[in-house]
């Protein structure tokens, strides 16, 4: 009795298992007349996929798209569009194996309450960060759309444990963000630590343990005007979006919990006048005061929380007999997730993000050649 | 074109502005046959309104809620149950005055482009703390109804600026807590950090400043086996109605950023039987994971951002002939906006929870006679 | 546990009950910056009012419309705009009396097992038609906004009991019909019918019994391509607002049951090049074809039945012994409720192609001088 | 820019095109813990399926189905339901043709403008019957899960053109009345009159035309209480989900139409007890009032329009040089669509009324062995 529906106007449904035929979204309300390549849906999905690198999980998957409906002639036509990777690689034997033993921090106990016992628990099942492939798929076309409007989204790496990269990235070219990120397998904007975070999940690794992260989100060229006070706040359906992703802790806006320790002079932003447009001299709000867009870069960012699957051996009940127990987990996962929900973290931006520019009737193609 | 909507089934929708005649809600789906009575509602409201201490703004509101739908011989009907408060104390002059100049950090420039300019500015309109009155007379009654399963929300100051109060609470009686709460005017728990907040305030409020804080929200019983995973998660719900709440920067939901930095084998939380129940032994993850509620206390915390409206002279751009200008405010303002969102946060996540208990069909009366 | 929630991005909140304190609807999602007068809404709910003909019922109500949000200056401000009319003269004696007896084709039963025998059931509660004025005040507004692109909605009395008025009237002008049938108590076009028609109706008053009859409702000027397949056709979202009025029995567009007895050769439509303009030759289709607007009148009828309540004694149960009884109801009612339908389902109308174009981006308006 | 989506808590997304790669449908919300078969789906769509019997289109379709997610272990597991039939006996080629020649009474331009020119027109894409496909799935889960609450839907063919089977049949079996019915290739039960209506059917084939007729749907064990005043009322839901369907023309709750023309005295069904349960001595409401279910039989029917695509030759528009013309359909059509939306119109009365069920929080399962 669940809900995997989400948004206004663009509306996305998602569906499938980690271990089951296939994991999909449908993405409705998205505009007509666009071109629509695989390519650049496959260019996001592959940046998301397992085995990428010696860092993440050694499943192999080819995550290929395949695009079902409501594209024709390589245009969207306004039909939804479902698309959909196959599940090849899939070992469920070790699942069976567990399916009893509660592993700690998973949401065994959480889904028998829930479902009865009748969830898929494969893999996590409906619970497994396989699942945001889809949102990566719909993601590709919302951002796709928001660049015919010059909106760019990027997100990076700013922490993994303890090692963080504090320098601000706004003003930069995000064309060459993005390469200098790609070249990091951990996608730190930052070399050095970029070496440092490697070495660190390397480490954790060889323990048999995982560990969390912080990823930061910058929107460039969002229009001003975007959004709505209480329940259409940008805030409240970014958050939603992002909290829909496995693995997410908290959430905070432009300066987030520092605010909390600030004076209002200190916080406040002031308004002046730069290129005959309305700007702020400094940007603590993240863009969004009243819940609507500033026109200042919008900001954000995610705490992840270390992989819950670890090879370590760890104390827990066996729910056949009732008793305490020891469980060693086997299997393949990520030591630490961040590298991985970049991607799904730009992608249920832009989902979102389009959404409010669709539904207030804001989208703007240029001439019918998109 | 906004959205004042919320929720699946138990639906609120909110109206009225800070300075028209008045402000309310309408919350639909409510369970038929629960007796309401208003003075339960008033002392919410109560714990909300201006005026109520020296560190709280000096307008003067009765907010004495009238039930307007949806109660018939003091019980709850199934109908819509539309609430307001009458706005009384109302000075519109300073707005007028200011209109045409960007207060920093509030909507007015957002809320220009949003609305052409149309939206009713006075005591920023739609955009005003006061909106969350209704929030409040509506949490009101989903605490009520939450109460008949067992269920409690408690939330309180845990800092202030960079006064901050670490100790957990999640074990002692909400009801003990609650008096204690109420006993401060600062509604801190701890009775020294408490004196050292209100000296903050008073601090920030003589420099014609305003200061952040954090304020931290338990949930106690909270059935295990509610949520769901992706746009039902019930950090979803949660941060989408919290962030409906102006001010708020950030949400993290147990451990929250403190994530981040851990290993998978510090953050799991191991499960054991305690009193024959399954439970987690320490409760990093909040009470959630999958987006579905474990059994274990729900906690999370906010970030509150300094009240935007100072004393101070700021800079800032007079839109009506688009020059940089001095904006020094009068009118009356809350130096700490903290004490106050602690009820409004109560009331929104009451409104949450119970929405995902109806939704799920999970809702118990014990008889007609409640 | 209801849902009194209605559109996609128009959307409205009905509250209120028939004896309760007052009758409202709240609508979301209305453009910025129109000229609202009370004037118009006023109009509106004369017409939809009690006690305005010798045929209608006694009950006297003002029905005057008190606008407490959403409006600043005479404008619209983009914020939900709740309205409200007094309950007045509201005797509930009769219904105390009764209030065991089901009365027959009443939803008396129904609520009881829908709302546990909690729902307000005075006058009829949430189920009175008086429910209905809410419609029409945000019908009001809505006609405003569709007048601003051209758009114009007319319906008036087609047949009360045998009597039917079978002309067309799609061609001719609107203004001229409309004084027509406000010429008319019983609101039908053809003077020699609407005496019969009165004549009728006085007759089964006499009888203490009512009578049904027709509406027609026909829209002009409305774009080509509104609406969409599956659950957005124009036919799914104007008949689920329909028969959210009571008494509604049945609704058909264009030549409705008739196309049950047509050849393919017959209904359909040719297409035609006509003021250079593409349009049908006929209109069998009644403007909409697989769910979207064709440019051509819209046109659809409804059925009213007899108004439940009666005067003739009646066969009927006593819920409190259990037993069969008789009962002869006493109370004000309408003879027939046709000519007072007429206003309300304009009303919902005018709502539901707003919420469309509203929801597709296509409302337009000239400059700000609305 | 549609939206395909329907439902407040069982959801059904439809997607896919008549001429695409497949035509599928998601069921969200279905109660965890169901077995399901496919046998039972499959079944279901070979009543819908073309190339049936003689008087169907040609189109040769396997249509089975394949059921992609939310099933593990024969059950439901909770999660959504995407099941798909595959389009293979695609042939294009005559779309092609007459790509800019609108053909009458179908979507061609309405699409157009609604789509600017780039919805898959071959074989009427998102418009087609075939969409219907979809449903058909969907419902046959709901039904399964309905009869579970011994809830029974029944469609048949009560008129084709002028020959109407006027007979009730809301006290018989169901299972003689679904064999009586499949033993007629037009759906009628009288034998007779099933005669009759196929050699109808026959001549308006041979003439190159179509026909239209009328279905009539009868649910009965349907529980008192479901349903509710205004938005959520049977009627609004119903006939919102009924309009989904292709070809619709009009639907009528009980004596529908007939009530324009009767007495309260006649019309209003007196209450009675029988069998120790209340009931009503007639039913002339159809099962509905004031939106909730009596507990009644529930009744409507429905016209269905004579199919659109003829082979006559009709006059139309080319509106590549936007001049009048001639058109001769070729390919493959219902010669009347009546006996396969039969299957259609119950699905989607199951979804419908399964959701409100659902919603309403009134799902009951006997145990885990379903």
């Amino acid at each position: 009795m669940a809900d995997n529906n989400f948004g206004r106007k663009l509306r996305i449904t998602s569906f499938g298992e980690s271990h089951g035929a296939l994991v999909g979204i449908i993405i409705d309300g998205f505009p007509a007349g666009i071109t629509i390549k695989t390519e650049f849906i496959q260019t996001e999905l592959d940046k998301r996929k397992p085995g990428q690198s010696k860092i993440t999980t050694s499943r192999k998957e080819a995550d290929k798209v395949e695009i079902l409906s409501g594209i024709f002639n390589e245009r969207s036509t306004g039909a939804p569009i479902c698309m959909i990777i196959k599940n090849k690689d899939v070992d469920s034997s070790k699942y069976e194996k567990y399916k009893n033993i509660l592993r700690p921090s998973h949401v065994d106990f959480s889904s028998i309450k829930r479902y009865d016992g009748f969830a898929d628990y494969r893999g996590s099942g409906r619970f497994s960060g396989r699942i945001t492939a889809g949102f990566v798929m719909a993601g590709a076309l919302a951002k796709h759309a928001l660049k015919k409007m010059n909106i760019n989204i990027f997100a990076y790496t700013k922490a993994i444990g303890e090692i963080s990269d504090e320098r601000k990235y706004e003003e930069k070219s995000f064309e060459n963000l993005r390469t200098q990120r790609e070249n990091s397998i951990v996608r730190c904007l930052d070399p050095e630590k970029s070496n440092e975070m490697v070495a660190l999940i390397e480490k954790v690794q060889e323990e048999e343990d995982s560990i969390g992260g912080i990823v930061k989100c910058i929107i460039k060229n969002f229009p001003a005007g975007i959004g709505g006070p209480v329940f259409y706040s940008l805030e409240s359906t970014l958050s939603h979006g992002v909290f829909s992703i496995p693995a997410i802790k908290g959430i905070e806006f432009g300066v987030g919990f520092e605010a909390a320790t600030m004076k209002g002079s200190e916080h406040n932003d002031p308004w002046i006048i730069e290129n005959e447009r309305i700007q702020t001299s400094k940007n603590d709000a993240g863009g969004i005061i009243g819940g609507i867009s500033t026109g200042m870069p919008i900001i954000f960012q995610i705490a992840v929380k270390p992989t819950a699957s670890i090879g370590k051996t760890q104390h827990t009940v066996n729910i056949s007999d009732m008793k305490e127990t020891q469980l060693k987990l086997e299997g393949r996962h990520d030591p630490c997730i961040v590298p991985r929900i970049i991607i799904v973290l730009e992608a249920i931006t832009a989902i979102v993000l389009l959404d409010h520019i669709l539904y207030q009737g804001e989208f703007k193609l240029e001439g019918k050649n998109n």
